[in-house]
């Protein structure tokens, strides 16, 4: 490209300089042309206003997926009927099977809060268990790790089996715990095969466990995870038999 | 690599009735060998155990930069002597001249509050700016960006002339300010040449607004930015003579 | 997930003699159960065959963009009308306006071989000056670089105006140079947003030149690149005025 | 940052007409100021010239680990003793133990050619069996290929039990390959945590096979790959029993 040396450059030379005798001999090199201020400033498109929230509540363009009354953004995963999780003081609490939103996301920010059970029995995986589905298939992990020693890659905040947290950051079963989700969704060729995978940050009662780490494929218990070509997909979670309690959860699409 | 077909592999192949006659014309492609739930599981290094704070309190692996009583932690970023911002009600104000941490940093999770002044004049860019230099280079804005328009790339959260906040989560003047900034240091070659960029993921007051952003070279009011090589670097605010207040500060090393 | 402490890993921790008393008191941190070579042994999908070329011809699986008699595979890029460059000897060379692929492409291999005019004339960008256009907006600079100074981002075998080369190439004006470019398309969100930036290898007469560099958005002349969303689009080369020959053009989807 | 509104933006204002009474009332949004087509153009640092080789031999800036005549750039992998492996028509074929070379290395560009030995015995994993091991730990697959089913990540030009080829670009057995590898090393943090996983590029006989792939890891026969810090190091080639041939190697360091 360049048609060729513009008579600005000409001018360019000469206003620097460049073409006294002195300069002929020595080094010629033009330096890039000096740009003003206002050539690096971008005013569109403007970023849109999202009120934000005060104490954890969901900002003004977030989807509310539970907001301490009613499990109506959520079903069954087995059937698709209602989500017959127990409701109580503001709270849910993993009930039979795993239920599933009715919505479906790609990338988002989900917020997310809860509890491990106030009774502390079992150890390693047998304490506390439950999980989060991204998109239905990529774990992040719901255990009772506080003074709980299991494999770093299934302790809470761990994607499961893929990754563990940088730092244990978990409170004491009586409190709750904040899980804030930063989450990019891979992206498929054509063919199926991977372009990118999925992607995930995670803030675990506000330090930072997972940062912008690859997910290696969908979540498996046993064998190595492969990806499988998938579109928007719900957020589910896991009826693991421990009476994890879950609150005050919001989703933002990104 | 692989010696040879192993007798495991053989019995895998029997085991599986891939010798059977039928398969003997067919495809009689093995498929990968069963694991057990065990093969995946990492127990060591353990992650070591953090006391997350309450109501953003610091974690207690942080180092606290600001904990409102004093400026032990900050010098004045021109002679390196004492750090001379107004303190007053657990916060400090912007004084004379740029501040910068004693100590320096790589990769880190920072946490900053801040509030623009409650009395609100000026316009665009004159309206309550500062701004948070990463390692001395790379500038989070700082700016009253309530019902204020300006430039997007130049409004608070942006990285400065780089990139726009995804949203605008800005608070009222009278109201503080929650930045979340996790921070992944450039790498250079041994020439001094840029091998993989800055990146930082930003929340403004909870909510995503720079999502693992690639930083194109420290930040410049006037041209094109261009990484330079440099080591580990301290934190830097801004005196734009506007009386932004800060609070609460503390980063932890990633 | 996990259901439990499975009796496989009871079995693990006996055989590995982890519950003798000594180690009762010791860390008693399982390990990784072991694994069999078959199980990282993935025969599926099978690589498809493809035949390479001698000498640079093109392989089994290839688009020939043009094999040395005519420019069936070419139009006119400005009304689509017959690509009307100059064939003589295997080659063409420049000829009136820019011409474009009939046929578009994401993600390819493409080799390309271009010659310089024997006739030495001009300077900078005034000297054989020409241009590969990946998707018909990257520009893989085409330009007589052989002892020849311009800007170093617009020498033969740059990303014009983003990425210099790692080294100058060139052969001298009356040989044939070989460009073997790896590009990936970029990818986009449904809201037009860019989601990853186009990525481009360029070997220059077999030697790196660009390693998997991110192109800025479309090439400009003058000003910034800025990314709009697009799908599969042509190759088009550039009309520039100079008499660069092309042969041996050969695009492998990828 | 931005002291203030400059005078020169109250010009573009006013030359653009925004000041007009109408505009006050309408979208009186800026855009940027325009460029001139030098303020893209950097002519510094100047690309160094390296002269390429002609069919396939080495650029003037490269290394050679062999030119046909003696193994003088490599040692015994056990002892560090002479690289005994046969010399015969410019050629050396596998002897007794690995070799690896006297020079450690970075990142870099190898180009190397190989042949599978005439005489076809053996199948899968059990014909014409070698490796180029990256930085003596990354695998790079040596197999006869040529109808030659196996495991898809264990075939030439797979990164060993990580990544099959894309597809299978394979000559006969009589005739030489080449293979074009663009490495990049991985890079590690200060407490020996992974930073960047180490990436690939592997064009086989001109086609690409491996593009810019991540390494997840050392080369592992059994198990799953785990980084462990480590600097420069040398490229190795591996004794698998079978007489593979190796000819025309060099590298350049990027």
């Amino acid at each position: 490209m360049n048609r060729k040396l513009t008579f600005t450059w000409t001018l360019a030379f000469v206003a620097a300089g460049f073409l006294t005798q002195e300069a002929a001999f020595a080094q010629e090199v033009p330096k890039p042309a000096k740009m003003t201020p206002e050539m690096t400033e971008f005013w569109e498109p403007e970023p849109r206003v999202v009120t934000p929230g005060v104490n954890n509540a969901a900002p003004s363009d977030a989807i509310v997926l539970f907001n301490g009354k009613d499990l109506s953004e959520w079903k069954a995963k087995s059937d698709g009927g209602e989500a017959k999780w127990t409701l109580k003081n503001g709270a849910f609490t993993v009930g039979k099977g795993d239920i599933t939103t009715k919505k479906e996301f790609g990338d988002f920010q989900l917020h997310i809060e809860w509890s491990a059970p106030d009774e502390v029995k079992g150890s390693s995986q047998g304490r506390g268990n439950s999980g989060i589905f991204l998109q239905d298939r990529y774990e992040v992990q719901i255990l009772d790790s506080y003074q709980n020693r299991t494999y770093a890659n299934g302790q809470a905040a761990s994607v499961y089996k893929q990754h563990p947290p940088l730092v244990n950051a978990m409170r004491k079963p009586t409190e709750w715990n904040v899980y804030d989700i930063i989450y990019t969704a891979p992206r498929f060729k054509e063919d199926g095969s991977l372009f990118s995978p999925a992607r995930v940050t995670v803030l675990h009662n506000g330090v930072v466990v997972q940062n912008n780490v690859e997910i290696k494929g969908p979540t498996e218990y046993i064998g190595l995870p492969q990806y499988k070509a998938h579109g928007k997909a719900p957020i589910s979670l896991q009826d693991h038999g421990d009476l994890i309690s879950y609150r005050n959860i919001w989703i933002r699409e990104l």
